[in-house]
């Protein structure tokens, strides 16, 4: 069946299957492939992968299925009609390009994170998924499942923890060792990849900080440190600050060369504060809100009455598979995305605008200066000591990266 | 007996009795008074109080005793030869210029923090302190006596926590309404107290960061929001950024405009980290040292071996009293001082540095430019809607405080 017919059928007997092709093969696409194989994500078939390493032609018979078709041109995958759908896991630098072929092949889209180095050329992606509206087009922001994430965003959206005064997320739970930089010449490079720890480890995070409040900021003032704990071009280690308009500022704060890290959310409103951490969320709730009492009390030293609140959380996080999933069913049924690729952007809004303000040394007001931050990168890409097209890396064996990702 | 007979007595046997004068008998002069009279400091004698309120001689004798001596002048009360020593328990502004006139009279001085308004007024005091060695110099640095601080203290300095890496304070259990700034007059006016939350309540926090590790910074970015929680001309709510010398980072978050608040201190080295909230501290010790961990390690995705250690926190936090005491020894033993009164100017070098980013908005270099601190700040002075002198505010009867200064 052609993907056409598969968005627009909503009738409840299951539509036909979804013929998904990866391009990618390294960690992500290696394992989402084996997903797909797997039948763990109904409706879905893997019809066929793509790697522009030939080497992974062998690979894939002897560890995924002969009977899996391989592309090393994913141009050819795409326009050959064998697939309906395709799971973008190449370099993040490649995936609006990519993502826009597929929209003109009618094929439906799930990118991996980030959406791809600069807003400007995800811009030009999210317009031509508007001039494709057969295509479903989702991003695998696959911390969106995570039931603690969910919960924060409903309490916030229900207005249970009020308006929002403060964020402040230290997520430094990232730890890299040189090695692990060493493992591929593409990594931690400018030309490569365009970033570190914000554009590789943090994009969830970033993500989740508007997808849970709904907010952007107004502007933003970032100290990245490149190269500070190990040889790399890019990134390891950031502080960033940032002003919204309703006067709520944000701190957020991430490296890969600590150990053990901290991974803590804490959210103040003007009903309590929210902190998450170790994966457990609680609720310091006022009994009145903060203005209301303020606006009331005459004493000079009293606050308003605060009860630590239990709150279930419940559900299940479903991880990577359960963004394939829910993209199959919008394929299948209209089942409303949870992880719309269109919001790509907002979080590499926040990333491009860190990275922006570090090297400008000063304020980056959103919406971001695109053109300005595609030129500064062009120049550290023109300087970056890795060549692409070089070699043939990534990594030739995908590495087991149970526990890595987040 | 003169000062300094008793500075330089280190015999055994008790030395005579020091007699203190308490300047300021406002919230915590009064409490300081007090104090003393109850007998709890052994060696101290409330000799005299000083305050410009003629109203508060009735009170003294009221409420105190009838037989403490009452100065409406504290440059008479200094040169009377009734008293040895001063607690100087005036508006932050005044510090400096007593503590110099008590310097000049061969008394020795405790002042309250913080050490005065800007380091500029600060550095002339110190260097007054260092022309009357004889006068035993302090500053009521109290957080200083409490165990987790100088346990803190005790695994930086002992190199257990390896070189400091990260910095981390939210210190936003400072809530004050509306009717605290209204009670007077003075209260957080740029005349009235030269700032607001940095200079009123953090200039313990603002102490302990430099005090714990030994560090100040080498550049300061901050974000002071003036008035944004109150109707007040000062800062009510400060994120600050800085950067030391040997690359670590720190950032300080605090606001008066929170409830609950947070009180959390994260210190990251290159040995793990430690955390202290509820009063409680945490070490997460490496069982190698990162550097010594990431040089020999091959693997791509490990990390170094982290303990979670259980680390007895001993003593008793002594508070006001623990640093009236300490004060008195010194003068009458030679014991070392906790908080040496020179060190005053560490945390103010802080919280000035923050107020001149955010009005310069830019970066702050350390050593300060105090001339540049001092000509901003008069010039709020000059608009500020207080006009000092015009009333004889504090409140007349000093506020119960126990529990709201940490």
């Amino acid at each position: 069946m052609s993907p056409d017919l598969a968005v627009t059928s909503s009738t409840p007997s299951a539509p036909a299957i979804v013929r998904v092709g990866v391009i990618g093969i390294g960690n992500m696409g290696s394992t989402h492939a084996r997903t797909i194989l797997s039948g763990a994500i109904p409706g879905a078939e893997l019809a066929a992968v793509c790697d522009i390493r030939e080497s992974m032609r062998q690979w894939t018979a002897e560890q995924l299925s002969p009977n899996i078709a391989f592309w090393s041109d994913s141009e050819q995958m795409m326009q050959s009609g064998t697939i309906d759908a395709v799971l973008l896991a190449t370099p993040h630098d490649d995936h609006a390009r990519q993502a826009m072929i597929a929209f003109q092949h009618g094929l439906h889209v799930l990118v991996e994170k980030p959406a791809g180095v600069s807003t400007a050329q995800v811009r030009q992606m999210n317009d031509a998924a508007v001039a494709a509206p057969s295509s479903v087009f989702a991003i695998m922001y696959n911390q969106r499942t995570n039931p603690v994430y969910r919960k924060l965003r409903e309490l916030i959206q229900s207005g249970e923890l009020g308006e929002i005064r403060r964020m402040n997320w230290i997520i430094t739970t990232w730890y890299r060792p040189q090695s692990y930089y060493d493992s591929g010449g593409w990594r931690a490079t400018w030309a490569g990849e365009g970033g570190g720890v914000l554009i590789n480890q943090c994009p969830h995070q970033l993500d989740l900080l508007q997808w849970t409040t709904g907010m952007m900021p107004e502007r933003i003032r970032a100290f990245c440190r490149f190269g500070r704990y190990r040889d790399i071009e890019v990134e390891d280690d950031v502080t960033a600050y940032a002003e919204y308009a309703n006067g709520a500022s944000a701190v957020f704060i991430t490296t890969t060369g600590e150990a053990p890290g901290t991974n803590r959310l804490e959210m103040t409103g003007d009903r309590g504060k929210i902190v998450i951490e170790n994966d457990q969320l609680t609720f310091w709730r006022l009994r009145e809100s903060e203005p209301a009492f303020n606006s009331r009390y005459t004493g000079k030293f009293g606050s308003p009455e605060c009860w630590q609140c239990d709150i279930p959380v419940e559900g299940e996080e479903t991880g990577h598979p359960g963004i394939i999933r829910n993209w199959i069913d919008a394929i299948r049924y209209g089942t409303p995305l949870l992880s719309p690729g269109a919001e790509g952007i907002h979080g590499l809004t926040l990333s491009n605008a860190m990275l922006l303000s570090t090297w400008t040394d000063g304020w980056v007001e959103l919406p971001l200066n695109e053109q300005q931050f595609t030129d500064e990168l062009e120049q550290r890409r023109q300087n970056s000591v890795y060549k692409p097209g070089s070699t043939v890396e990534p990594e030739d064996v995908p590495a087991d990266l149970s526990g890595t990702f987040k």
